[in-house]
């Protein structure tokens, strides 16, 4: 492995951080906050800056930058981010806890919206800022940002951008790869523009709408009140916000191609035709499930549209208590927090191009079984799906379900039941947010032990990463000589 | 389809079920029972004679049988047999409701050993013997014994056997197939008699020992008394029974090798090593973790031992009340559960072979993410794996979870809870026997409504028969024109 480029590109990503850093630090002053706030994150910026210049001081000569690089500087990276993106809240005293600052600061940058708060409320605002904050860079991607701003590095980047991407194949807007990002920047903060001014016409302060927005573009789901969205509830917000998730929901590519007048293309995709079913199909099952406990229909189709959206994006915001919903609505929702939306979004989980292979790989699979000497070929967005790509797919759910299993076994040696245990494993490693039973809405994820937050930080990394950067860090062929 | 090939094979096999039945009604006889036990038996032997000589009256002209054939005839036999096994019962009052009696013999024949009984002990001998002598026969194939009794069908009914013989390849023992039922089953009947043997000696009774033998030999799990074995507790029936399951979960060829002296062959198999190495390391982490619990060591290593064993053979089997044990314990238990033992013997669950392929596809992902150029090949048992081969073991996890998630999501329908409706779900489709929750140990699946009963023997049908001959025969295309 060339460790100098993962060196340098670290380096400078460290000090993308501290740029990001100076936001809260400006929202502090606005609200003249105690000097303990501007103080803690001007110290972890200057920090930033001295080691980000450290290791980059020098470019390396040989940048050579395979997918084992950019596989390490993703996870890297990611991982440094949420530290270093911690320590404001430590020094300041708002999350005292190293191990907690870390869990939550992860949570924020892998938009999972887990949190160890018992009470959001007390926060200042520079550090309620920084949390949701976290959700906008980590919804698009750390790197994807800093490739939009630093071109330098552009010449082999493809394969940090397609480590950090989520989805199963990758595509470039652009032939140019900063110019892609940028692209998806610019699309995106027009896009999360949009909602904090319908959440501000709405009657929202411009503060909330704005913390709000970030959550609902990077599909993140922390709350700034206790009881996340509940204490807002009014049906415009609702359905600004369930919309806002659905859409952000949709693969990026695809809503470039939708600006750029292409609706064809935006038409013909398979992925966002099966996303709006299973949507509809979802919410179909549910309202009917719901019926004879609700006696308003309008109200009845807004909190499962609002859950719905909210689950299948993997974004958490809560308006009803879906806890109290019948078992069959549960699963149902269970299974969409495992299917998660489209690629190339900013939700988690399989996502739904995945889960539409499966299914199709499902039904080949009978027909070749029924007459081996048949050639079945799987059919994708009208096109014969390349091998290659169907077999790391079905690979995928292989290695998805392995390291599940693995996370699921060590939390148990802290979690006190099954379904705390079972539940807070599938809300982080699918970056959705609040589980069930001990770390259900009603409470938080403070009380498992810091080895259970380490396990469940690396468990959102892991998911929003998509399993493989984190693994190829920890590699011991990685590190060899 | 060869329509007709089914009609005839199913036919005879239906005379084959009636034969078998003649056993019970013996047993019947020997305890002296009231007349309308050897009436339920006599009348469905004499039924099953005249429809099964109605069917296969004539021999068809076409003998093609393909492997949609063999699908479509072992699903329907096993249908079959689990319907038409289940009307004694229903007539001589021992479990009156259809529904009952239907899930109660596919839980026998498939080994799972689920029961809708509350209380065994009311049983008539007859009944009791029929209920666990399913699990012997069930347990190496129903069609593999009418291969080996009935040699006429043998010209293409490989696939048969391939259909019906669990694992992800299938071998012969020898050329000839009717040879090699022959051999399989002789091999098998003669452990039976060993198990009958060492627990007849140990002081049980000759009834009791032949029923348990049954239920170890097919890793099925039926208790005759209420309290599965625990009422037996004697350190010898546990470690006769505990070694015997384990035994029972090792592929039958590896068997037949061993006893015609080729060790070096069984030696080598890699699913061998793996299984011994998962039951001992299972048996470590498990015992470390109820350390503190026990006063006597060699009662916690018996405890463990027996519960591992007959969790990944799936047999279900219990002495120790692991529901009480610490949730990491349990967890492990959960994930042997899935893992099953190994291929091409009377056990559920995934099976070793596959395990071991997901674990080295695992690996094989993570160094071709890292390095895309690099061409990766899998080992197993020292050769190359057949693409083909590795192929259908990852598609077979993608249709084995989303099979799984419909059954869960049918099943919430009635659940009243998570863990029951999970659990039951679980310990069906793997052939397991005893769930948790409402279905736990303490209470039976007759707490589910009709639906799901039928819903879960076909989970159970399912699981034994690895799945596709189910859906094959419900496949539209199967019964086109």
């Amino acid at each position: 492995m060339n460790k100098q480029i993962v060196r340098y590109v670290v380096g400078r990503l460290l000090q993308v951080e501290a740029l990001l850093l100076i936001l809260p630090l400006i929202v502090s002053f606005i609200y003249k906050e105690a000097s303990i706030y501007k103080m803690s994150f001007f110290a972890v910026i200057i920090f930033l800056l001295v080691m980000g210049q450290l290791l980059a001081f020098k470019m390396p000569t040989n940048t050579r930058l395979t997918a084992r690089e950019g596989f390490v500087i993703v996870a890297l990276s990611w991982i440094l981010f949420s530290f270093f993106g911690g320590l404001p809240f430590v020094i300041n005293g708002d999350i005292p806890s190293l191990v907690d600052a870390f869990f939550e600061t992860s949570s924020g940058f892998t938009t999972t919206g887990s949190s160890i708060l018992t009470d959001v409320e007390v926060l200042a605002y520079s550090s309620l800022f920084w949390r949701s904050f976290t959700h906008l860079v980590g919804g698009m991607g750390i790197l994807v940002f800093a490739l939009a701003i630093l071109p330098k590095i552009d010449s082999q980047s493809v394969n940090i951008m397609k480590a950090e991407t989520p989805g199963p194949t990758f595509g470039k807007l652009v032939s140019k790869l900063s110019t892609s990002a940028r692209l998806l920047y610019i699309i995106y903060l027009a896009m999360t523009a949009v909602v904090v001014l319908l959440l501000y016409i709405g009657g929202m302060s411009f503060f909330d709408s704005l913390l709000h927005a970030f959550g609902v573009a990077g599909t993140g789901g922390f709350g700034i009140r206790n009881g996340s969205v509940a204490p807002y509830e009014t049906p415009y917000f609702e359905w600004v916000i369930g919309f806002g998730m659905l859409v952000f929901g949709i693969n990026f590519n695809l809503i470039y191609l939708f600006l750029i007048g292409k609706f064809k293309q935006v038409w013909q995709s398979e992925e966002l035709k099966w996303y709006i079913w299973i949507v509809i199909g979802a919410i179909g099952l549910i309202s009917l499930n719901l019926l004879s406990t609700y006696d308003s229909i309008l109200k009845l189709i807004r909190d499962v549209f609002f859950t719905v959206s909210s689950i299948i994006t993997t974004t958490g915001f809560s308006t009803a208590d879906f806890g109290q919903w019948p078992l069959f609505s549960q699963m149902i929702l269970l299974l969409l927090m495992f299917v998660g939306a489209c690629a190339g979004s900013t939700a988690g989980g399989l996502k739904v191009s995945r889960v539409v292979v499966y299914a199709k790989i499902f039904v080949a699979e009978i027909k070749r079984m029924a007459n081996p000497s048949r050639i079945v070929t799987v059919l994708y967005d009208k096109k014969s799906l390349n091998k290659n790509t169907k077999h790391s797919v079905a690979n995928y759910l292989v290695i998805y379900f392995l390291l599940f299993a693995g996370i699921l076994v060590l939390i148990t040696l802290d979690a006190p039941d099954f379904l705390s245990g079972f539940s807070a494993v599938a809300a982080t490693f699918n970056n959705i947010g609040p589980a069930l039973g001990v770390v259900g809405p009603a409470h938080s994820f403070a009380e498992l032990n810091d080895l259970s937050k380490i396990i469940l930080s690396f468990s959102m990394l892991a998911g929003r990463l998509e399993i493989f950067p984190i693994l190829i860090l920890f590699a011991p062929r990685t590190w060899k000589r």
